[in-house]
This record gives structure tokens, C-alpha cells and sequence, in this order.
């Protein structure tokens, strides 16, 4: 199955990117012609969420290496404008990283121009393939016709395609499984409104839209069969660290009996922190708050609490959906034994 | 201690009213010279809130009865006009049905205008009065230094003035009980963001605005003393229905044993109804949830399940906060003895 849009697609040495900041009341096609318009492509926002941040930055390295071939204190230069971007964005350095080690080991190749093409192709494949890898593994938990809340937007528009958490659903999906969703319209970004509810209507999905506050009553009331949503950063003990609400949900879900999933890959689980509370919570505008595009909606003199994240403990998490197959607990020994595993 | 704002304020036979449809990016007086302004005021919500259109309401069948002395048909008609401005607020048929009865009693009187005018005063006092006494019995349960969360307005702005839950809020605050408060935006129509924010910077009362499921975790990690919020019906076993994400709260609540009232007048209590489970749950336009002001934020083709309000179990209720003092559990005892003692 593939989708019918594409987060990015690089043809003909111009890297084509949804702009996502007109989404959804517009569809749109950015170009990126050269290293310069990818930088602002990411500083910007036309494309967000880390893995789809870190494939664009990739074609970027590709494209300034273009530009300043022969000329390495250029492309190096290039390089760290690029990595500046966003501040934050940890895929974005990994990526660009990956990419100059590999321009230093493959310098002296006649064709080192195409290799670096491959090796961006390559980024972009890899986190494809990754993610259809956790949507076939997470369908052993979606049931025929089950109704599946999940929350902001882990789809194709945050990944070089596919998607995490929209992922696993679409995976469902498409095996037939006859599955209804509710998408949290996930405030104060509202990427949920504006990207998980494009990409449904996209792929045809029977789905309805909520505002945040109405999930707890569908869980309840039986309405709910499973949660399946991604994350940002997973502690060594299975504590999950999401967008805002992510907690809220899991309560509801722990005190009703639903199922509550989270779907990301290993690269997500950092084994440097024991648990969640060592996860600093970044704390966002307050304009984000207080205006919704043109429209002001609070006072501008009223204070304004605004974290990006919240940390949902292991023990509320029913199991974590990787591209290696479900973790379930007790989640420290078993992400433990994970790690080993793959010798990460 | 007042207000520094009049949600309604009848002076010299015109009832100004605050244009709550422009806050909180303007405050403007909206002017009522007749009973036609008046049905218009409340039909295009300058005036919201169940307590609030009453008290209007009667000063409209005043303005009415001024316009038509003498022509009894008139002013019938004038007043059946009234009543239908808003579908389904129940205060809008209680206060001019009681100012018509007034009428049919006093009619022959000599000063019948100054004795409507006098009516329709009284209405409007008579719910500032219960809102205080509402305010005055609320002290008992907020420890000095509280941090008080709360949910859509229940404020000044829906009321004849001071509020029910926000005005508990107010009493603490000027009692000197050096409160700290969290207002939840209350998504989707941001009565939090724009009514209780806005009612809280006019009072100078510490504050914060948060995204709704910003909540959660600062009940869980103990940063909210006591959760109160108002209520739109109330079931004769204590259920709580209340603007939607009430009923999440109120789990998070629960199981980090935060207490939990709700804050409203008797007459909010439906003695007919058993439990929460018979109360209708109005779904509101679609729209309200893939617009906010002119900003398109979901998909136009997308569908949306907007349910206005939820059933807070009454399991899940600390306390109803009332002008007659706080009803604690045994919740369906204890309503049922009130009944009995107030002759309802």
C-alpha cells in the first residue's frame, strides 16, 4: 500500500516537500533548489516532525555537496548552516552527520556525487521501511473492527513517509481490518485538526475528529478499543514521554481497561535515562495559547502554562509497538534485553 | 467587595450589557432601548451564560410592558418573541414567565411600571445573592494558599454577577486566602481562554491559562489543591453534568486524590432525574471544532463528534457547593433531605 501524497520526494536534483504550514486548508508543493531553501524549509516549518526533518536535511547535504564540490570548507560550512535549523531537532544532526561521514569516507570515489544521492535516498528508505515494519507488527493488537483513539499527528507528515503511531493504523487499515478512528484535536498546535485528520480524509479512513476533552467519556463508555499513539523520547523503564495529553489518556485508559500503545521506533528509546522524570519538559510560546492564527482567544496580560510534553509512567503503557516487535512489560528488563540484543 | 464590571447594568430605562461576543480582544457595551435589543442580545449571544439571560431577559419583558401599557395582546406577543430568542435556556422561560405572572397580579396596581422595573431588579439581585452566599459557604474548603484549577466559565459574564464557581473562587481570593488559579481554555468554544481569563486579570487574581490537557499532570504532581467548576445539571444522586472534559478531570482527580466540587444553585439540581445517565448530551455544530474565528484548522471533509457536555459520576464528586451550604456524600440522601427541607 502507499499513500497518495508525499511528505517529500526528491526528482531531477529538486527536493519536493508538502508545505505543511498550509495544510489543511491548502495543498501545496514547496521546491527546495538548493541547500539554502531546504535550511529554510526546515527553519520555517514547511516540514516537521524529526524523521521527515532529518530525510530533508539529508538531500540538503546532497545538494549543497553539489554546489561546493572540490570545495570542502564550502560544504562543511553548508553543513552547519543546515544543522542549525531548528535548534532541538536531534534527527536533523544525526542525519547531516551521517551523511558528512560518509562524503569522508567515500571522498576519493569517481562517482562520489551519486553515492551521496544513494545515501540520502538511503536515509529517507530506512525510516520508511522502519515504520512498515512497526505497522505490520502492531497488527497482532488491533482487533477486526476495532475503534482506535489516538493522539496529535505520528503519521506520514512527521516521517519520510508512512508514519509511527497513523502508521500502525493505516497498516490495520489496509489489512482489511475494518477499523474506525478518533483523532484528539491535540491543543494548543492542534496537529491533530490540521495533519492526522488530512492524512485520514487522505487514505479514506472512517474517522471523526474530537476535541481533546471528549476522549475520556468515549473511553468509558466502551466506545474505545485501543490507544495507539507515538512518542518523543521512551526512558529505559518503558515511561513515555508524548505530546501533551498523552498522560491524561492513559489514566482514563488504566482506570477503563483500554488498551494503550505507543508506537516508535528503538531510536526513540533512550537507555541513557532510567525514567521519565529525568526527561526535561520544554515549555512553548504562550502566543500559542493565547491566538489561533489571526484570531486572539485569551487576554494578552493573562499568564499562560504551556508544556509541549508530558511523561505517561510504564505503568500505564500496555506495550510499545517497535519495527522489532512489541515490548510489553516489565519494560526494564525487557527494553534491557532489546538493547543487548542489538548491541545498541 | 464588587466587580470593576457589570455583566448587565439597567440604568435610566436602557440595559447595557458587556458584548461578550468581542472578548477578550475588545470590551465594548452593547446598548438595549427596547425589547427588540433585548431578544437580540441574547439570540446572537451577547449575553451567554443560563443566570445571566434570565436577569436579561426579565429587563426585556420590563422594556416590552413600557412599549405596549394597555395593549395586553402587545405585550404577550412581545414577550412569547422573548422567549424564543435562545432554544433551549431554561432560565430565559423562568424569568418571563415569572414576570408575566408578576404582571397578571399587579396589573391593577397604579405604579405597575415601577413595580415591573422593581421585579426584574429583584431577579437580577436575587441571583447575586445566591451566587455569594454560594462564594461565602465555598471558604470552608480552600486552605490558604490553595491553587485552584477550573474549567469554562462559571463566572460574572454567566451570571447576574459574581459567578458560581468562579465566583467561590472570587470569595477565597478577596477573603484573602492568597489563591492561585488555573483556568483550562475549555476547548471548543474557549470560554476559559476567553470569559474566565479575562474575568481573572479584571479581579488581579495570580493566574494561569492552560491547555486542557496541560491539567493532568499538574493534578498529578500535586500542583492543584482543589478542583471547582460549575454544573448544568445536576441528577438527584449527585451525577454532575458539566461542560465537556469535566468527567476526565474528575478521573485524574480521583486517583491522585485531588478533591472535587462542583459549584452551583439549587435550583441547578434536577430532583426528577435519578442519575446522570438520563440527561441528553447536546452535539453542537461540527464547525466548532475545524474553525476558530476565520482560521480553518481541520479539514472541511473531515467529521467531528462535538458533544457539549459529560456525566461526571457523582463517585467521583468531593462536594456540591451551593447557597445552602456544600452537599457531601451520601450524595442521594443528602439531595433528597434538602428537597425536603426547602419544601422543592
Amino acid at each position: 500500500m502507499e499513500e497518495n501524497f508525499k511528505t517529500l520526494e526528491f526528482k531531477n536534483d529538486i527536493l519536493y516537500l508538502i508545505d505543511q504550514r498550509l495544510l489543511p486548508a491548502k495543498f501545496e508543493i514547496f521546491e527546495c533548489k538548493d541547500y539554502k531553501d531546504v535550511e529554510f524549509s526546515i527553519r520555517d516549518m514547511v516540514v516537521r516532525g524529526a524523521p521527515a526533518i532529518g530525510a530533508t536535511a539529508a538531500y540538503g547535504v546532497y545538494l549543497a555537496y553539489k554546489e561546493f564540490q572540490g570545495d570542502d570548507k564550502a560544504f562543511f560550512e553548508a553543513c552547519n548552516f543546515l544543522s542549525q535549523a531548528r535548534p532541538t531537532a536531534i534527527n536533523l544532526k544525526w542525519a547531516i552527520n551521517r551523511m558528512k561521514k560518509f562524503y569522508e569516507t567515500n571522498k576519493n570515489s569517481s562517482n562520489i556525487l551519486k553515492l551521496m544521492l544513494d545515501e540520502a535516498t538511503t536515509i529517507q528508505e530506512e525510516d520508511v521501511a522502519v515504520n512498515k515494519a512497526m505497522g505490520e507488527n502492531g497488527l497482532s493488537v488491533v482487533p477486526q473492527g476495532a475503534t482506535i483513539l489516538t493522539h496529535c499527528n505520528a503519521g506520514a507528515l512527521a516521517t519520510a513517509g508512512w508514519g509511527t503511531a497513523l502508521g500502525v493504523i493505516k497498516s490495520a487499515f489496509y489489512a482489511g481490518k475494518n477499523i474506525f478512528v478518533y483523532a484528539d484535536e491535540t491543543r494548543p498546535r492542534l496537529q491533530g485538526a490540521r495533519l492526522t485528520a488530512w492524512e485520514l480524509t487522505q487514505a479514506k479512513i472512517p474517522s471523526k475528529l474530537i476535541p481533546d476533552t471528549a476522549a475520556a467519556t468515549l473511553i468509558r463508555d466502551g466506545k474505545i478499543d485501543l490507544v495507539v499513539l507515538g512518542a518523543d523520547r521512551i526512558a529505559a523503564n518503558g515511561d513515555v514521554c508524548n505530546k501533551l495529553g498523552t498522560f491524561g489518556l492513559s489514566v482514563v485508559c488504566k482506570q477503563y481497561g483500554v488498551p494503550f500503545y505507543s508506537a516508535a521506533p528503538i531510536s526513540t528509546i533512550d537507555f541513557t535515562i532510567n525514567d521519565g522524570s529525568e526527561i526535561p519538559i520544554e515549555e512553548r510560546d504562550k502566543n500559542e495559547v493565547r491566538f489561533i492564527g489571526e484570531t486572539q482567544v485569551a487576554p494578552k496580560e493573562m499568564d499562560v502554562y504551556n508544556p509541549c510534553f508530558d511523561v505517561t509512567p510504564h505503568q500505564n503503557v500496555t506495550g510499545i509497538i517497535t519495527e522489532k516487535g512489541i515490548i510489553y512489560p516489565p519494560f526494564k528488563d525487557n527494553i534491557a534485553k532489546l538493547k543487548k540484543e542489538l548491541n545498541l
